[in-house]
């Protein structure tokens, strides 16, 4: 069985949202478990007349403590240690579950996760993907946020973890890593970019400097960055959709098009810009830290969670972390 | 009359592109006189017979080399003396004209016009701004790409020199600056950040940090951040119409939707993305150049020259430049 643990009071639509999600994917798939960590009084009037909680195969851990969407990441994790994600994360340390998955603050899980799990041997620095919609399909941003300052050995270990995550997890199968720049030639960037891309040369996966133009059409299929960079693009990606549909309905209004043609056009938008919904991705990755922590929009729905959960459960049926290790070893 | 040059061999589609702009141009502006930067051979064919040429108010001056769009910037100005970027901004350091336009390479344009031309009383760095779409119109970007790293003072002077752009060139009243970064709390983003963010904060431009998803709603006039961040968004940016509509065609084939109908929704997107439309930006400045050096998309077709150079003319009547330095020396 392979346990996971879920934060109950992480995102935006808590605590129905994470316990739908949860009991879909316990629907799904009949080899995991799942520990639910909140309030006592939030969690357990939602689970405890569930067939899944009078078999087992559903739990809650008491965590009284919530973080907010908005706390400091650092504030959150010293004066909170009995929230949901310490003490989710905690047990995972002790060995009592496998992974722990949240669609809470980022940056408070993030940090939790440094501290309480530690880094994979080998990694310098852990680091943050963001999976990101292209022509192609779903591709990885990396760093989305973790890393606003990269040396040309975190570039290097961000790129191999990123490797390894499209293909294992993406089903990507020769993944190639591009360096998110301002021009292809090997001069380009800043001095620590240069030097990345020198080591990175020696590499069968690195496809050269791509630009921003590039994203769209997938030139690579990891778009290797800092995390400034990362979380300016990723937040920037995600506001696309809704701009591009105002531009429409505005124009539509001044041309007075019908009522029906204008939600005709507009549903097919919608349709068209499936490549922008996330909540099919299930989460994504911190990659580096020595356990398995994922984190999801905070705006998750109960199919996102879901979707998140099956995500932890393949990271550790794959033994992802041990792949991670070996792969930084043998560079 | 003010003396714009030309460059009429910058670009994809030179020289037609840059002499029908010219034409358009000295149609419209009765106050200007231009002069033509390229080979002879290249630019007195086009000109000879017209009326403009006889008058005298189109001019040509023989530059026999041409800087291609993919030169480095540096060989180029090293390597070619002759070049229509060198003569022509060597032709405005003598006071032969009041400003120069290329759709030229616009790294060799940028190196060029710092080194013919200098930098203007207490600038530090000269950079380059970019217009950006947003839901309420064209914004600014600085800096765009002169610049990968930043020190806190450079943050400062490219905001004031961005205020200034924004509110005299694109007509917004009060201008407000926003830093892009990964949140909005003072504390975000890179210690050289932090420290601008806090000598910002005493200017009444500021509005603090923005985000990603700040952009498309126009939460702020300026947009400031590195040349990395800056060039990687602007040519993303540019990217979304296209992306967009290789999405739609997508969906619209597969539901197999009738030519009639694919054509109107096309046509209708089309029209709804103008807002990404450069043709009548007019090119970009370089802020804080001892003179007047704009630079325009290498896609630029005759209507987008005309606009550049219409531009080039109001900056110099604006005085724009003494404008910056009044405004530097005050902070």
């Amino acid at each position: 069985m392979i346990k996971i643990g879920v934060d109950a009071v992480g995102g935006d639509l808590f605590p129905e949202a994470q316990i739908k999600g949860a009991l879909l994917a316990l629907e799904e798939d009949s080899g995991i478990e799942i520990t639910l960590f909140g309030p006592e009084e939030t969690v357990r009037p939602h689970i405890e007349n569930l067939s899944h909680y009078a078999s087992g195969h559903l739990k809650y851990v008491h965590s009284p403590q919530i973080v907010g969407m908005d706390e400091s990441a650092s504030s959150a994790v010293k004066t909170k240690p009995h929230s949901s994600i310490t003490i989710g994360l905690s047990q995972q340390k002790e060995g009592k579950s496998d992974a722990f998955v949240s669609a809470g603050n980022t940056g408070a899980l993030l940090a939790a996760s440094m501290l309480i799990l530690g880094k994979l041997e080998g990694v310098s620095r852990p680091t943050i993907g963001a999976v990101y919609p292209t022509l192609s399909g779903f591709r990885l941003l990396v760093d989305a946020g973790a890393n606003l300052e990269l040396r040309p050995d975190h570039y290097i270990q961000f790129a191999r973890m990123g490797v390894i995550y499209t293909r294992e997890m993406m089903g990507i199968e020769k993944p190639k890593v591009g360096l998110l720049n301002v021009g292809e030639e090997a001069e380009k960037g800043t001095e620590d970019m240069r030097e990345a891309y020198k080591a990175l040369s020696a590499s069968n996966f690195f496809v050269g400097n791509i630009e921003g133009r590039d994203i769209f059409p997938a030139k690579a299929d990891v778009f290797l960055c800092d995390g400034l960079i990362g979380n300016l693009l990723l937040k920037f990606g995600e506001s696309i959709p809704d701009a591009i549909a105002v531009m429409i309905v505005k124009k539509m209004k001044e041309k007075q098009m019908s009522a029906e043609a204008q939600q005709e056009f507009i549903s097919l938008l919608k349709e068209s810009l499936q490549a922008f919904n996330y909540e099919h991705v299930g989460g994504v990755p911190f990659l580096g830290v020595n356990g398995v922590s994922m984190v999801g929009h905070g705006g998750s729905s109960a199919l996102a969670m879901k979707n998140m959960i099956l995500n932890a459960a393949k990271y550790v049926r794959l033994d992802l972390n041990k792949k991670i290790v070996d792969s930084l070893q043998k560079s």
